[in-house]
C-alpha cells in the first residue's frame, strides 16, 4: 500500500527541552510539499552537533525538536518540481544544500548554498513550516535533515543520490563528519608533499589524516591528549602521534612542531572546536606560507585570539564547512572513493544502537574508545 | 679622490635612546665587508615605523641606532663577492632581504627570506658587527637599511638596482610605504572585477587603491576617521568613501559594508595597524569567499581576536609584508610601473626637510595632511 501523499505515523527520538533525553515517539510526519522529498531513514550516525544542540549550549537551539544529520535513507515519495532524485533512491541527506542556482552556488568558490539557509536555521522547511507533529504539536527540523525520525522531509537541495552498492548504515556517516574531514584534506591545494598535522583525532580528525595519506602528504602528524588514539591515526595514516599533555615542562605544542618540522607545517587543521587549540594550530604553522583550516565547532561565544604578527608573516587562518564539499555535485564521488577502497568507512563504526537505545549511543560518543554509533532506526526490510 | 676601502665620516641621525629626538652627528661608516654594499644615501622617507621604533614601544627596539628604511642612493663601493651591484648603481635598500638561495626564497610561496633576518633583528651586519660608529661608540643598524645617514652599509641581498630614469627622491618611497600596499593589492589572485574595502589610508592604504585601481577591481571602498582623506581616496582610484565615526548611532563599519555590497566585500585590507580595525575588516568579508589582508603593524602585545565561525563559514585572515614583493626580483618593475604612469609616487610627498630638520619630519607625519615627508640629504650633486 503506497503511502505516497498521505501523513505517515512513525518512531522518532524526540527532543522536547534542552539538556534532557531524548524521547522516542510516535510521530506525523506530512507529505513532502513541492520542491520537497520524504526519505525512508534507515540508519544514523550521532555526532557531537546533535550532542551540542541537545545541552542547550547552542544558542539557537530551539525546541522540541528531531536532532540527527547524518542519515542514509531511501526516497519514499517526493513532491513536485524533484527532478535530482527520484521514489527509490538511496540517499544522504545534507546539511549543507546546494541549489546550484544562488549567488554562493554560483560563485564557485565555497560549498555554502545561501537558498534554504534561513529557514533551516529556523528548523522549518523553506516554506516556514514544519512537516513534523506530535501529541498535537508541531516539533522542529535540525540542520535541514532530521535523521533521528524513520521518515523525514528534506528540501529537495539537501539531498543527494548515492551509489546502491553502498551499504546505508555506513555510507550515513559520509552526511557529516568523515566527509568534513576527508574533504577538506582532499581540497586543500597543494597538500601533495607537504608537511601536516591534524589537532583531535575524533571522526573528523581521523578522515582529515586519510585525505592527507589520499593526496600523498609526506609527513602526517597526529595530535590528541589521549594516548590511546595514537594507533587509530597510525592505521588511519599518521606518521607521527604527539600527545602534547605528555611534553617536556616548558615544551609546547607548538615548540615542538616547530622543531620536529624545521620551522612549522604547510597545513593544520583543527577539528577538536577548542579556540586554544586553533591558535596552536595557526602559530605551528610555518612562517611564509603555512595554512591553518579550522574545522570544529567552537562554544558559543568563544573567540580566537593571536598576535597579527602571525599573518604578517605569511600564516593564513581559515576555515571549512563540510570540508568544502559541494554535496550534491561531489558526495557521490567520495561515495565511490569508499567503495573503491580509498577512503575508509566501515572502519570508524565502533558502536552501534537500535533506535530505543539512542540515548545509550549519545553515552557511548562520550566514552574515549567510540569513534561512531550508528543507530538502526529498526526497519525490518533494511538492506 | 676615492673613497672606496677607506672609513667615511658623514652626517647621520642618530636614536640615542628611546622618546628622544634624533641627533645628527658625524658618523664613521666603514668600508663594505665580504658581500656588503656601501651605499650614498641622497634621500630618506619618514615611515611609522621609523616613530614606532624611536618611541621606545617596540620591545625590540635596542640603541644607539640610525634609523630610516625608505632610502634612495648611489653604490659608492662594494665588496668581494657582490655581483648584483655595481659602483654607480641607483639602489633602493630593501628591509625584505631577497638572497634566492635560502628555504624561503627557493619555496616561491613568500617573499620573507631568511638569509639576514637574524642579524638584522640585532642590528647588526650578517657577521654580527656594526659598520657604524659615533663618539667612539657601535651604532646599530635598523632594518638592514639605517637611511637616515649619508652613507650606510647593507648586505647585498638587502639592495637592488633600479632604472635611473627614476628620480631618487621619489622612488625612495618604494622601498616601504607605497610597495607595500600596491604590492598586497596587485599580488592579490581574483582582485580584478571584485569588490574591495581598504581601511586607512595613509600611504600604504593610498597604495592598495592604487594597486586595485591598476588591477580593474570594480568597487573600492576607502575607509578612514579623517574627512581629509576622502579627497585622496578618490584620486587614488576609490570608488567610496566612509568616515565610519559619522555612521547612524547602532550601526557598525561591518553592518554598512556587508549592505553596501549586498552580502560583504571579496577582499578587504588593513593598514591601520589597530586590531579592532583588523577584525572589522575580516568579519566584513563576503561569507564563503572574503579574504582579509592585514598590512599594518599592531602595537607590541596587541592581538586580533574574532568568532572562529567567522573563519568556519569562508572567510580568510592572512596578512603580508612588504607587500608580498621580492625586493631583488620584483621591485624594478615596480619603479618601471611607477615611470609608466601606471602607480603614482610623486603625489605622495606632501613635505620635505633637509637632514637637519629630520625631527621636524617627524613632527610633519603626525600632521592629517601629511603622506609623506622626504629627507634631503644634503649632497648637492643629487640628481
Amino acid at each position: 500500500m503506497s503511502t505516497e501523499g498521505k501523513t505517515i505515523t512513525c518512531k522518532a527520538a524526540i527532543a522536547w527541552e534542552a539538556g534532557k533525553p531524548l524521547s522516542i515517539e510516535d510521530v506525523e510526519v506530512a507529505p513532502p510539499k513541492d520542491g520537497e522529498v520524504r526519505i525512508k531513514i534507515l540508519y544514523t550516525g550521532i555526532c557531537h552537533t546533535d550532542d551540542y544542540t541537545l545541552s542547550g549550549k547552542d544558542p539557537e537551539g530551539a525546541f522540541p525538536i528531531i536532532l540527527g544529520h547524518e542519515g542514509g535513507g531511501i526516497v519514499e515519495s517526493i513532491g513536485a518540481g524533484v527532478d535530482n532524485v527520484k521514489v527509490g533512491d538511496h540517499v544522504v541527506p545534507l546539511y549543507t544544500a546546494e541549489c546550484r542556482e544562488c549567488k554562493f552556488c554560483k560563485s564557485g568558490k565555497t560549498n555554502l548554498c545561501g537558498r534554504v539557509r534561513a529557514t533551516q536555521g529556523k528548523g522549518v522547511m523553506p516554506d516556514g513550516t514544519s512537516r513534523f507533529k506530535c501529541k498535537g504539536k508541531e516539533i522542529l527540523h535540525f540542520m535541514g535533515c532530521s535523521t533521528f525520525s524513520q521518515y523525514t522531509v528534506v528540501s529537495k537541495f539537501s539531498v543527494v543520490a548515492v551509489n546502491e552498492k553502498a551499504p546505508l548504515e555506513k555510507a550515513c556517516l559520509l552526511g557529516c563528519g568523515i566527509t568534513t574531514g576527508y574533504g577538506a584534506a582532499t581540497k586543500t591545494p597543494g597538500i601533495e608533499d607537504s608537511n601536516v598535522a591534524v589537532f583531535g583525532i575524533g571522526c573528523v580528525g581521523l578522515s582529515i589524516l586519510q585525505g592527507a595519506k589520499a593526496k600523498n602528504a609526506k609527513r602526517i602528524i597526529a595530535i590528541d591528549t589521549n594516548d590511546k588514539k595514537e594507533e587509530w591515526a597510525k592505521k588511519f595514516g599518521a606518521t607521527d602521534f604527539i600527545n602534547p599533555t605528555k611534553l617536556p615542562e616548558g615544551t609546547s605544542i607548538v615548540d615542538k612542531l616547530v622543531e620536529e618540522t624545521d620551522g612549522g607545517l604547510d597545513f593544520t587543521f583543527d577539528a577538536t572546536g577548542n579556540v586554544n587549540v586553533m591558535r596552536s594550530a595557526l602559530e605551528a604553522c610555518h612562517k611564509g606560507w603555512g595554512v591553518c583550516n579550522v574545522i570544529g565547532v567552537a562554544p558559543a561565544g568563544a573567540e580566537i585570539a593571536t598576535r597579527p604578527f602571525q599573518l604578517v608573516t605569511g600564516r593564513t587562518w581559515k576555515g571549512s564547512a563540510f570540508g568544502g564539499v559541494k554535496g550534491r555535485t561531489e558526495l557521490p564521488g567520495i561515495v565511490d572513493d569508499y567503495l573503491a577502497g580509498t577512503l575508509w568507512v566501515d572502519e570508524f563504526v565502533t558502536h552501534h544502537q537500535p533506535l530505543e537505545g539512542i540515548n545509550k549511543g549519545f553515552d557511548d560518543m562520550h566514552a574515549g574508545d567510540c569513534i561512531r554509533c550508528v543507530v538502526n532506526m529498526g526497519f525490518d526490510d533494511a538492506p
